[in-house]
């Protein structure tokens, strides 16, 4: 499977998943900047891969600092992190990752610096491996909720690529595989920007498994034929009464499994679970540029001049939500409080 | 307002509507094949306007007639009339306007061939100008339902476009627009064939009316933040219990709608009900090409072998339905067996 995103010691290599499935290309980073626009273009994408990649950004900056005392380390170090911040706000793990490179600085303040940037560098590394590991587990409890002969639905990618591997939402169906169990994936292409039609096809056809292509407004029509058995979505931030954060569109999946009685089932790793917000209506929004409805890969498909609107997510509230699979179990919305003390 | 099909004694004008709105171009159909090979792949499309076309191209096709009795006369008209019945299996209008064809041939089997090819163009025409004039009395009962401020949902194209002229589902809008309402239209830019975004933001954008493109998996997400207060939509066919066949989404959009309490209404002139048929059950839905997936504009958008599902049209059943805006009135769903007999 290829990698979204590797370290190389004097750089960050970024799969560009805008050129998927098209081509594969990688983006050489050899600075936090570089870094910083991957990120802002989406040349990678998914909550959890973007806070692995500003993890790795800020252990890229650090291992080419020059200042030899914390004070003037940690504020070169804070505004690097502040400018991962600063790409894309409603994702939750790159906050998240970066109060965990933030935390590591402060606590070790006292070390010199050649010893905070291999500490930095070790941290950025754990993160990844901790995603990978997570995303197994993930696999694990879920896959007992995919039936012989199920009908699967995703959204947009949450897949290896929007994450350090193996993927949150594509872990239980990888897993069931494995597993001999026998199922069909409906794949939204997710407009605007196609992630499910680019990388989650791409995915799954590579991992062997039966995925077919829908346009975002068939997916009603296939479950009142009875093609859909089950949901299973991403999430960008889960608040901790169990409002989801997710790409645009997982909010009319989360209506439509509710009218048909169909389960829809949350992939949240506890990195993508914001512990410290109340309810999804705090969640900023991110809205994009309208280009990317007027256009579709640079071509016009819209009179020039017309208005659009380009929401990125959308927020499902905690009471269509049937489960949520993360890595230490399968918990209703009402038990994701209990999570911050596991 | 560019007009979607015309009449030139020896020829059919059919604008093409594959390259709006980047440009505007006529296709010139000399025999009633080109007609049929305009309906299919899509130059002409909407309910209304196809069967329009339909008619157009039987009279075409009656006026190149050689045939100088009845009989031979009909065998032709007959094999053209099936033609165009099997270019587009779900909407009702093409089946609904060679009815009438078929019917004024048979009445008058004692006419000699030159009155019947007048008698056929006249009746083409005629369909036409009905459908004009049933799309101005729609929109007249139908600006009733618009109010001051409001922010109006729509999916796919059921305007001008798709008709004679004026539009099903936005005459209402045209209406309250030459009454002083002030209101926003939100369009769907409809995939997979993308009628909303290039073709109903371009026709209301040239009217004047405030319209905003969205991608279709928006359309929840803008309900839940209170910005849509009713969704007109068009229809391909509705059967006599009120289940409407229309674009692939329109099932969706019905759904969100009963979710939020919105009203959701269908613009449809009496010539999109069948009578005939009693049930949605029945209506025959058009799988088109997995291409119109995979590609868009041509464009490769998804992995070179994948599998996609192609539904063109959803039936949302009668109970989601609010009422009809038709030609006689608004009638609810459970009214619409009456009309038979208005």
């Amino acid at each position: 499977m290829v990698k979204a995103i590797e370290w190389k010691e004097d750089r960050v290599l970024i799969l560009d998943q805008r050129a998927l499935p098209l081509e594969v290309r990688y983006i050489e980073c050899n600075d936090y900047l570089a870094v910083v626009e991957a990120i802002r273009n989406l040349s990678i994408r998914g909550a959890p891969a973007i806070g692995i990649a500003a993890a790795m950004g800020v252990a890229l900056a650090a291992s080419q600092q020059k200042a030899s005392y914390f004070a003037g380390f940690y504020r070169v170090m804070k505004k690097v992190m502040d400018a991962m911040i600063a790409t894309r706000p409603t994702a939750v793990n790159i906050e998240w990752a970066m109060k965990r490179m933030d935390s590591l600085l402060l606590a070790n303040s006292g070390l010199g610096t050649q010893e905070l940037k291999e500490m930095l560098i070790e941290e950025a590394l754990k993160i990844h491996r901790e995603d990978v590991e997570a995303n197994r587990k993930i696999g694990q409890y879920g896959a007992s909720i995919i039936k012989e002969g199920y009908g699967i639905l995703t959204h947009c990618n949450a897949g290896a690529l929007a994450t350090g591997g193996y993927g949150t939402a594509t872990a239980p169906m990888l897993v069931a595989k494995e597993q001999g169990k026998r199922f069909k994936v409906f794949a939204d292409e997710t407009r605007p920007v196609l992630q499910g039609a680019r990388l989650t096809a791409w995915e799954l056809m590579q991992c062997g498994i039966d995925v077919t292509l829908i346009t975002d407004n068939s997916a009603g029509w296939l479950m009142n034929r009875g093609m859909i058995n089950l949901a299973i979505v991403g999430t960008d931030r889960t608040t901790i009464n169990g409002d989801v954060a997710n790409k645009i569109g997982t909010y009319t999946l989360a209506v439509l499994c509710k009218e048909h009685g169909i389960p829809f089932y949350v992939a949240a790793p506890t990195s993508s679970i914001d512990f410290a917000m109340s309810k999804g209506e705090d969640i900023a929004i991110e809205q994009r540029s309208p280009e990317e409805v007027t256009t579709i890969q640079g071509k016009r498909i819209a009179p020039e001049g017309v208005k659009a609107l380009n929401y990125a997510f959308d927020v499902t509230p905690a009471q269509y939500v049937t489960a949520f699979l993360t890595e230490k179990g399968i918990f209703k919305p009402q038990e994701l409080q209990n999570l911050a003390w596991l």
